[in-house]
């Protein structure tokens, strides 16, 4: 395969497919159509044909595409075929409801474990799991070449909890908390901000509301 | 003011700079340069002096933002300064972790009203809300003209909770599912997905480990 440089806007489409994919294959589907993927994921079958092409012949125009084949491809693009530890920091609501949800049906990745730096919460049970020091997070990724946290400690504790990581080797951070993060520049992050889709949500019902 | 058409990228920005404004209120402070708001927001000053001057004469070269004003003008533009109603379908641990965390530092939204599709949890307690029947949704939205809901159900049971609230007039869907959602085209639907944050990631990650 010849290695492309992809857009984030085409991995997180890649992302559905492979997501789409999955699902037809717990549902014992071995062929998909374009049309199909594209009903399934919310995307026009057109961007689905541009898009899975660009990473070579996964399909025959008219015949569809093969589940499995697609999927194992896809997989190997994200990087999803061999899936890094899933850390989260902070052991709150989110955090423990983050565990209680899981990651199934996702690119097999699962929360390996979950730490806090409140020594009162360490050893007792979050959604089932132990909850571990902060200080343990060093070791863990010691032992973990890759991983992946997620941050979901209170506003305001965010950098604290991130430099503990970037100290400890941490490359990959997903943040749940209100605040920007600031890190090295081979650290990446992704943030989930709930308030800015509301943000997003509000501006774009104005607008209409103005229009009409 | 006038009506500019403003990019989702440019809206996601404002609302960092609403956030931003607040946290500096909060401090006592009543003047911000673009500087420390690049700063605090993570973006470069120059975007943030580009952004603020498409909407008019928000600071003086070299004096810095009135915080007060530029609050009340960005929320003006996002319309946050009389935000709608949010309400959670789904009273998992995902809806519940929600309420638990709040929206407090965000623009003045709040959790109003928390509903389930399970009857034997209509009446219960999540996070300290009564948790109300899906069947109060259409009421709900009869008395509030506008209304953010939030979809926090098991994955699978996504569409069947969009159906109800788009029946019911509701106009902006945030989902948790996993799972695309389908909405006539005057719905605006947005979505947090923990699983896509991840793929992102790790595509990330792999993608350096092959260049160093």
């Amino acid at each position: 395969m010849i290695a492309v440089k992809v857009s984030e806007k085409s991995i997180r489409r890649l992302s559905h497919y492979a997501r789409c994919l999955r699902l037809a294959k717990r549902n014992g589907e071995s062929i998909m159509t374009s049309q199909q993927m594209a009903l399934n994921c919310g995307i026009s079958s057109a961007a689905v044909r541009r898009d899975l092409s660009i990473y070579g012949e996964f399909g025959k125009q008219g015949s569809g595409y093969n589940v499995d084949n697609l999927l194992v491809n896809i997989e190997r693009i994200l990087g999803t075929n061999d899936p890094p530890a899933v850390i989260i920091v902070g052991a709150g609501s989110i955090g423990c409801a983050l565990i209680n949800s899981g990651l199934e049906g996702t690119g097999g990745y699962t929360y390996n474990s979950i730490f806090d730096n409140d020594p009162a919460k360490t050893g007792k049970d979050c959604a089932g799991r132990k909850i571990r020091s902060i200080e343990d997070v060093a070791g863990f990724l010691k032992d973990h070449k890759e991983v992946i946290a997620v941050i979901a400690v209170t506003t305001g504790s965010g950098q604290i909890a991130l430099d503990k990581l970037v100290k400890a080797g941490c490359k990959a951070i997903l943040s749940f908390t209100l605040e920007p993060l600031r890190a090295p520049k081979d650290v990446e992050i992704k943030y989930v901000e709930v308030s800015t889709e509301l943000d997003v949500l509000t501006h774009s019902m104005r607008r209409k509301e103005r229009v009409d």
